[in-house]
C-alpha cells in the first residue's frame, strides 16, 4: 500500500504537533540558531538547542525529536552531535540528518558519513547536498543548489534504501522518498532562497512532525513538515515587500497557517 | 523600610540609563546574542558580547553590568564566564545570572552553582529554573517553564537569602524580590514565550538598569528592568500580527516606551 | 590619476554583484551571523559562514571575497582565520578585515596583527578601531565609536600606506581612502547605529563588491559598496517606526535599491 498525503491528514498532523508542544532538540549552524528557535516556537514546539558534550546526550533522551544539521560543525558540537546521535539510535527517537554543503568540505562529509551510520529518520537537503552525499556528485557552492530536486530522486533513493531513511529534498518542488513511494509538494516561494535559514529551520520542523505523530509513517510525517512550511510561506510572500519582511511574516504564517489554508493552497502529487 | 517601585522611579531609572548608556557585557547563548544585542541597543545601552578567556574579564572590568546566561555554555564560554565572574565580584560591579535550563542538565548545573559563589546582583530565571537552581525541584524540559512564579517564591526566598541577591522569577505575573520585599509586575504578554529570547534579553535588560543607578537599591533597579520590559511587550503586541512582527515590534517598542506609556500601564504591586 | 565614485559606475558594480552572485565567505562574530547572510543574500550575492579548521582554507580557495570581523574570536575561528587568510593571500582573493573593539582587548589585538600581515584588500572599522588598529589610540569601549571619521584619517592613510589596504571608516559620513585619494560618503541615517551588525555586515557587503569586480579599482569598489548600503539605510530609514521595523526594512531595500534610487540620492565627494 503506497503512503500519500492529503490535506486532511496534514491538518491532523499539525493539530497533533500543537497539541503536543514536542520538544525539538536542534544541534545546528551558529547562522540560524535564533531563526530556527523562532520558527519551532511560531508553529508550536518546544526548542532547545543543548549542543555541548555532556549535555546533547542526556538531553536527546528527553526530547521528542532531534535535528542534527552540519552548517557550522565546530569541534565541541561534533562531539556532541556524535553523543546525541547514539542516544537517538538507542532510544528511536526520530531524528533529521541536515548534511549542509557536504561534498567538497572534509570536515563535515566525513562526520556526515559517520552520523548516516546511526540511521536517520529523515536526511533533508537541497539537490546538490543529497547527490553529494549519496556519492554521486561533487556538491554546490556551499549552501546553493545547483541542482533540480528532480535530477536527486536517484540519490535520494539510494540513501533512503541504504539507510533505511526517508529523503527530503528541497526546490521549487520538493521532493520526499522513502525509496519506494515519491511525495511532491508543490507549494513554497522563491524568497524562501533568499533568507538565510530558510532550509535549515525546514529540518527542525520536520524533527517536530516527526516527534509529534510517532505512530504514523515517516514519508507522511515528512511530507506534511514540508507541507505547512511551504504553504506558510506563500502565505507570507503575499504580505511581504522584500526578504526581510517575508522572514517576519513567515513567522506570523506558521503561528497562523490553518485547515482553510491548507485545504485551499495544498499541492500534493 | 520596604522597597518599593512607583511608576515615577521607574520612569527616572529608564531616563538614566538612557542618558548613561551603560555598556553591558553579555556572555550568553547563540540562539539569543543577536536580539540581546538589538534589544540593548534599542532601549539605549551599548551592548558587547566578548565572552573568550583572556577577554573577557578584562572587558568585565569596564562594563557597567554584566549578564552571564548558562543557555549554549561552550567549554570555552564557561572559561570565560568564571573569568568574568571573578573580576565583577572584585570590583563591585553588577552581574545578573540566568541559569538557563539548570537541573537536568549537568554541565550547566554545576556551574550554576560555582557562579552563584560569586554572589549575582540578581538571579532571573522562570519558576522552573529558579526551583531547580534553590535544589527544590528537578528543573524544566529545557527552557520551558512549567511551574507558576508564585510556586517559586519559597525558591527565590531562599536564593535571595543564601547569595545576597535579588532574585527575578519571569511568569505571567512577574516577581522581584530581595528576600524580604515581594514586587509583582502584571504586565508583559504570552507572545514574549512564543519568540527565543524572550526571558534572555530581559536578563541583559536587568544588568542595563543595575549598570545605570548604581547607587539605586537593586530590588527596585531589577524590578524596573522587568517593568519597562513587560510594558514594551504590551505595546508591541498591540501592533503585531503573530510572534514574527511581534519580536519586530517590540524592538520599535523598546525605543520609544516613554514616561506616558509607563504612568498608564504599570501595574506593579 | 585620482579614483572617483560616480552615481554610473555604483550603478554598474551593483549590476555587476547581482549578475554575478559573489561566493562570500565571511568568518565573523557570533552576534551577527544571521544578519550577515541575510543581508548578503538580499542584496545578491551568495553567503557561506565556514570558520572550522580543515574547511576554512578549502573554502576560501573558492570564495569570491572573504571577510574576517573579529567580534567573538574564539581560539578554533582563529585557527580556521589564520588558515583562511593564508589562503586568499595566496590566491589573490580580495577580502576584507574588520578589526572590531581592537585596542584595548588583546587576544584579538594581537590578531589583528597577524592578519594585516596578509595584507587585506580593505580594512573597515569605525574611528576609534581604525586609530587603535594604527596604533595611534587606545579603542572606543567595545563596538562604539568614540571618534569621528574626519579624526581618524591620518590612521587610515598609515594603514593604507603601510600594508596596501583600502581603508574604510564608518561614520555619518563614510570615508574611503587607498592613503591618496579619498571618497567621502554622505549617505546612512544613524539607526544603523542601532541595530547589531550594522557595521559588521558592511564588511561582508564589501567583499561582495570587491569579488564581483575583480577588474575594477579597490577604492571604487569598496566605496560603492559602502555607497549602496548606506542608500538602502536610508531608504528604509523613511518606512520604519524604529530600529526593529528598520532592520527588516533595511534587508528589503537592499534586494530593491535600484539605478534610480542611487542617482537621486547618492552624496559623493
Amino acid at each position: 500500500m503506497s503512503i500519500r498525503l492529503t490535506p486532511d491528514l496534514t491538518i491532523d498532523l499539525l493539530a497533533q504537533l500543537r497539541a503536543g508542544t514536542p520538544l525539538v532538540q536542534s544541534l545546528t549552524n551558529v547562522v540560524v540558531t535564533n531563526f530556527t528557535a523562532n520558527a519551532l516556537l511560531a508553529l508550536g514546539a518546544a526548542p532547545a538547542m543543548t549542543d555541548i558534550p555532556g549535555e546533547a546526550g542526556p538531553f536527546a533522551r528527553i526530547a521528542s525529536g532531534v535535528l542534527i544539521n552540519l552548517g557550522t560543525p565546530t569541534a565541541e558540537q561534533r562531539e556532541a552531535m556524535a553523543e546525541a546521535a547514539v542516544v537517538v539510535a538507542d532510544a528511536g527517537t526520530p531524528w533529521v540528518l541536515d548534511p549542509v554543503a557536504v561534498g567538497s568540505l572534509p570536515v563535515r562529509t566525513r562526520l556526515a558519513a559517520e552520523l548516516l551510520e546511526r540511521r536517520p529518520a529523515v536526511i533533508r537537503g537541497n539537490a546538490s547536498e543529497i547527490i553529494a552525499l549519496a556519492g554521486q556528485g561533487a556538491g554546490g557552492r556551499g549552501v546553493d543548489a545547483t541542482d533540480n530536486p528532480e535530477d536527486a530522486l536517484p540519490a535520494a533513493q539510494l540513501l533512503a534504501g541504504k539507510y533505511g531513511s526517508v529523503v527530503a529534498v528541497s526546490g521549487s518542488v520538493d521532493l520526499v522518498t522513502d525509496g519506494q513511494d515519491v511525495l511532491r509538494i508543490g507549494n513554497g516561494h522563491p524568497w524562501l532562497t533568499r533568507i538565510t535559514g530558510g532550509g535549515c529551520a525546514l529540518g527542525a520542523v520536520t524533527a517536530a512532525f516527526l516527534g509529534a505523530a510517532p505512530d504514523v509513517d515517516r514519508l507522511a510525517a515528512a511530507a506534511a513538515g514540508t507541507a505547512v512550511y511551504t504553504v506558510a510561506a506563500e502565505i507570507a510572500a503575499e504580505q511581504a515587500a522584500g526578504p526581510g519582511s517575508f522572514a517576519v511574516a513567515f513567522l506570523d504564517a506558521l503561528a497562523a497557517v490553518d485547515a482553510a489554508d491548507l485545504t485551499s493552497r495544498l499541492v500534493i502529487s
